[in-house]
C-alpha cells in the first residue's frame, strides 16, 4: 500500500501568520500524499468575546451552544481553512478544504451524556474513505477543518485530533497511514522543561515504565497530560495505523524523516 | 450534450431560515445535474457592525478590506456555504462546498481601477471546469460560495451573480447550460408593482424594444435596473449558455420546467 500522511496542527501554529505560512510551505513540500487537519486556535474564543458569547466550560470542556457553533463554523471552516488552502494553491500544493458535511465526508453524532449537555459536539460515526481517496489519488490534497454534521442537516462541533485520529485509522484499510500530530514541544518530553529530553521511540512496554515506573505506581517520568495522547496513540496503531508521531511543527521534515520528534509504534 | 442547471440564490432568502430551507429541499428534488452559487444576504453587513468594522460604499460598491474580507470569508465560505451544504446533505442531495481556492476552481486577480482601490476585490480569470464536472458527474453537487483566489495566497471577494455567470459560460464547452437567478420579484416585469406582469420571454428584438421603445429612445418599459442584468443574460447567450431564466427562489420548480419567470434566449 501506498504511504499517506495524516498532519494535524496546533492552535499554536494556527495564531502566528509567520509560523503558519513556513509551516504550510514545508507541508506542501511533501512529496508523499498527504491529509491536513487543522484546529481552531484563537480566533474563535476572541471573536466569541467581541460578540459578547459567554463561553461555558465545564470540567474544561467547552459547551457549543448554537451562537458558539455558529462562530466556531465561520472561524473553521470558513477564515481558517480557506486561507490554508490559498496558501498550500500558493505554494504548488492542490488543496481543497473540506468539513465533514462536504461529501458526507465525516458523519457524526450529537454527543449523549448521562447529565452534561455538551450542546452542538459530534462524536464521528463514519469517515467517507472513498470520497477522500478520489482526491487523493489526483493529487489534491485535503484540509479538515474540524467540524462534522450529523446528516439531518446540522452542523457539529468535533475535536480536530479526533478528526484526524478517525481520519488516520479509518484511511488505514487503504494505505500505509503515519498520523503526525504537531505542538509546541519537540516530542514526548522526559522533563517537561527541557526540549531536547525527547524520547525518539515509545514503544507500549516503554509507556507502561514511563506512566508507573517499577512498582506500577508513582510519578510518571512524562508530563501528566501526554499520557491521554499517548493512550489515543496506540488505539489508533491497534485500529491498523502504522506510526504516531508527535513534535514540533517548526520540524515537520523532520517529522517526516524520523530525525525529528516522538516515533510511538506496537514494537 | 447533458444539461446542466447553475442556480443562483439570492440574498433575500439567505436571510430567512424558513425560505431558504424550502428552496434547498426544492433544489435537492431536481433530477439533472446542478451547480449552486449563493451571495451573502445582510449576514456579513451586520457581523461587520457587530465588529465595528466600517463599511466602506463608493459608487454603489463596498470596499473590500482586510477586515472586511476577513468577514465576507467567515460568512460566506464558512457559515452560509457549511450550513446550505448540511441542509441539502438532509435532503439526500450530496453537495460540496466550495470557494474559488478549493482545488483551485476559481482563479482571479484583484481588480484594477486608474482611480478606485477597491481593495480585495477579485474579478474572474478561469473556472477550472474539469474539476467541477469530476463532482457533476459523480453526482456531486458543488455550492460555490462568491469568494475566489488569485493563486498567489490572496482570497479575493467577487461578486455571485458574476461567479454564476462565469461558471455557467465556462461549463457551457461540456454541458446545455441553463442559468436561473432567483431574486425577490417573479420575473422581469412591465409593471415593478405587478407581480403578474412577468414577461414570458425576451428575446434581443424584444429586448430593444423594451429598452427603448418604438423612436430608440424615451422610458423603458422595463424596471432600469434589470437592464445591467439582461445585458448580462445576453453576454452569457453569447457565450455559449442556452438559457437564462430569472425569477422568484420559491418558484424554482416553474422556473426548471419553464411555467414560471422569464426566459431570455437568443431568439
Amino acid at each position: 500500500m501506498a504511504d499517506l500522511f495524516v498532519i494535524k496542527i496546533g492552535g499554536n501554529i494556527i495564531d502566528d501568520e509567520t509560523k503558519l505560512s513556513l509551516f504550510l510551505k514545508s507541508f506542501a513540500a511533501i512529496d508523499n500524499k498527504k491529509i491536513l487537519v487543522h484546529g481552531g486556535g484563537r480566533l474563535a474564543t476572541k471573536l466569541a468575546e467581541q460578540l459578547k458569547i459567554p463561553q461555558q466550560v465545564v470540567e474544561g470542556r467547552r459547551i457549543t451552544d448554537a451562537e458558539t457553533l455558529k462562530v466556531v463554523t465561520m472561524v473553521y471552516t470558513g477564515y481558517i481553512n480557506k486561507n490554508i488552502v490559498a496558501q498550500l494553491q500558493s505554494n504548488n500544493c492542490n488543496a481543497i478544504g473540506l468539513c465533514g458535511a462536504d461529501g458526507d465526508a465525516i458523519l457524526a453524532h450529537k454527543r449523549e451524556h448521562p447529565v452534561m449537555d455538551y450542546g452542538f459536539v459530534g462524536d464521528v460515526d463514519v469517515v467517507n474513505t472513498v470520497f477522500l481517496q478520489s482526491f487523493i489519488e489526483k493529487n489534491i490534497t485535503p484540509a479538515l477543518s474540524p467540524i462534522t454534521h450529523d446528516g439531518k442537516g446540522q452542523l457539529l462541533n468535533t475535536n480536530a485530533d479526533t478528526i484526524a485520529q478517525e481520519v488516520a485509522k479509518a484511511m488505514s484499510s487503504e494505505y500505509d497511514v503515519q498520523l503526525i500530530y504537531t505542538f509546541e514541544k519537540s516530542g514526548v518530553l522526559t522533563d517537561v522543561n527541557d526540549d531536547n529530553s525527547v524520547i525518539p521511540v515509545i514503544t507500549p512496554s516503554l509507556f507502561s515504565e514511563l506512566k508507573a515506573p517499577l512498582t506500577g505506581v508513582g510519578v510518571p517520568k512524562i508530563f501528566a497530560g501526554m499520557i491521554p495522547k499517548l493512550d489515543n496513540a496506540f488505539a489508533a496503531l491497534n485500529s491498523g495505523v502504522k506510526k504516531v508521531i508527535i513534535g514540533k511543527a517548526e520540524n515537520l521534515a523532520g517529522l517526516i524523516d524520523g530525525s525529528s520528534g516522538t516515533t510511538i509504534i506496537n514494537e
